[in-house]
């Protein structure tokens, strides 16, 4: 079996070393407040694993340990006992063939959300290119999805709503799901859809 | 006389510490300005003692030795003089069986109060998971209760409005009583209900 | 003559590195964009002498040389030019014998004065008691006064609104100042009052 | 062939670890979420060559390297692929003789842009001094014009819009164009307008 490998390497430690400094770039702007949120970075295709970061810790002082190896259906594979949104995060990598995925709980996502329970709108910003989007394509729709407990009702969701050209939903009272091809590129996929929702809160 | 302890153990100095690091955390948030606020932690049950921080110091300049030591009542056992809080501190642990207390001036708090002085009414936030709570619990309230400068009229206030579920309470035009097991458990207690709190505000 | 001194001490290095300490700390939070406002602290009370942070110099990146030493009149004794403003800090160190005195442009005492052009009123808030007033002392004002490039005017303006029991003076369409017995005192005048300024415009 | 030089030297490695520090300062305000906006500084009047930085990066992250230099149509002279506003960096130096050009994607901008297409009046603001500007000068326009991705149309526009006195041009939906002397001075420009339009915000 060839592995094809993405993102930081094979090795967790590593994989571990990068969510961890994602993490606590994410939760020093206050979007992974309490032990919320949770970061994967896809380590090997086939089959599919992702490293993700482990459930009930503080996201600012994760260390390079602080990681679980999960499958194809967010179970896991080595370390601690996954988060139940593992599942999830393997579900949007197999979805859009992406290679790090970024969760978020922000203030702005769910205030947004709660104005535009069908989706929230964005036009006419230079910043959607930053989601590879051209500035003028008219109206582009960040998808608002209902939140559940179950993470393939939330799945379904996110499938039957996501667009692929949109590399984020919301989740409704929730917060934020955002991928890229590797955690960097989720990063600024992430900074790029916070600030559009930022200045959407802005317009009151 | 057998001693139980919580939170980072019996030594003064290492309560003193520990609380240091994490009101330094909270004067980064600007949730301690001025001197404001005091944090506590358990370390005997019985007789009950908590280490508290020291009166009039800044927030985010404390050091190890800057705490004193109070008994159930809040009155000194050993350093310096407590702020005249530490009586609703150790009120606290003694109703709620807390580890740990966090008193902080968030703006937030004080002006959500004003406008919901009966209550402050959360629902459907993933959020509330973060203080033990089912996200779809229905209405979960963070009770307001009236300032005073009498400790046991304000402890009274709080033990007759406080919800067992609800690790918080709010007092009007002062600022966030919160409490959890330990420290940590405390801050990430402080974190949720800001950051609903900080919602509730986004919403206007 | 007899030299009584209060703050750091006489040496204007040891001044300097005080200032450039609170200026870094007052950047830090956006109150000093630009090159605006500036700090001082009394050196000397008879003859009175201010070391007051040098103009011009980005506030945030000052050393403990970037200060000049001037008199009761704001004219420098030694260093460099001071800032015209350096005579109101002086006027404000006689009117009301404060140890250092900060001026600090923050955006919420800019807007907050727009809205209450004769003076901006605090009730039933704890912070008050961090500028020694009690919670429940009734309506504190804090003066709002016409901003003016005369520093005699401005000046004049300053004697005639303030309290003696308020710390602090809003500059309308300019900023704060504020003053304290000694330079941490001034910062937690400082923080107390705009926390209040803050509060006031969460409240909307 | 004499070659004027301003800014931090002719050396472009020089030129580029002061943009760096630029724009991790910047970034650290979140004014260049995503890989958003570009810095530049003159290296030389005649030929006119510009260091800007390097394209596509998080700008919380440059390094001296990360420059290319271009010439006064914004093409490449050395160094990597330039961003095609390069261009517009370079128009901005030749029409107003600035040393230093920060394009940076603020909330605010684009925010109070909105609401003021015609462009953003000021008033009686201490802050315009920062700009260069009295106090009581009575009205101060900052000019907003339409984006588009043609840096010859942006170019024009901006031409036809800027106003000798304002170091500053706010592109509606895209972000702002401020310049400077030289590094420092385009940053405590660009602070101080990007002040001046949060205090639009907070007005609301």
């Amino acid at each position: 079996m060839t592995e094809r490998t993405t993102g930081p390497g094979t090795g967790l430690a590593e994989a571990g070393a990068v969510l961890a400094r994602e993490a606590a770039r994410f939760a020093s702007f206050g979007w992974m407040r309490g032990t919320s949120g949770n970061l994967s970075v896809v380590t090997n295709r086939d089959p599919l694993r992702l490293a993700v970061t482990a459930s009930g810790l503080d996201k600012g002082e994760l260390t390079a340990t602080d990681v679980v190896l999960v499958d194809a259906a967010g179970q896991a594979v080595s370390g601690g006992r996954p988060s139940a949104e593992a599942a999830l995060h393997a579900r949007v990598v197999r979805l859009t063939g992406a290679g790090a995925v970024v969760h978020v709980h922000t203030i702005a996502s769910v205030a947004v959300a709660e104005r535009c329970p069908e989706g929230i709108v964005f036009r006419d910003l230079e910043m959607l290119k930053g989601i590879g989007r051209p500035t003028h394509a008219g109206e582009v729709v960040l998808p608002v999805i209902g939140n559940s407990q179950d993470m393939a009702v939330l799945g379904d969701r996110l499938e039957a709503a996501r667009d692929p050209d949109m590399p984020a939903v919301v989740v409704a009272g929730h917060g934020l799901y955002v991928w890229g091809a590797d955690p960097r590129q989720a990063r600024h996929h992430t900074e790029v859809v916070e600030w559009m929702l930022q200045l959407h809160l802005a317009r009151r």
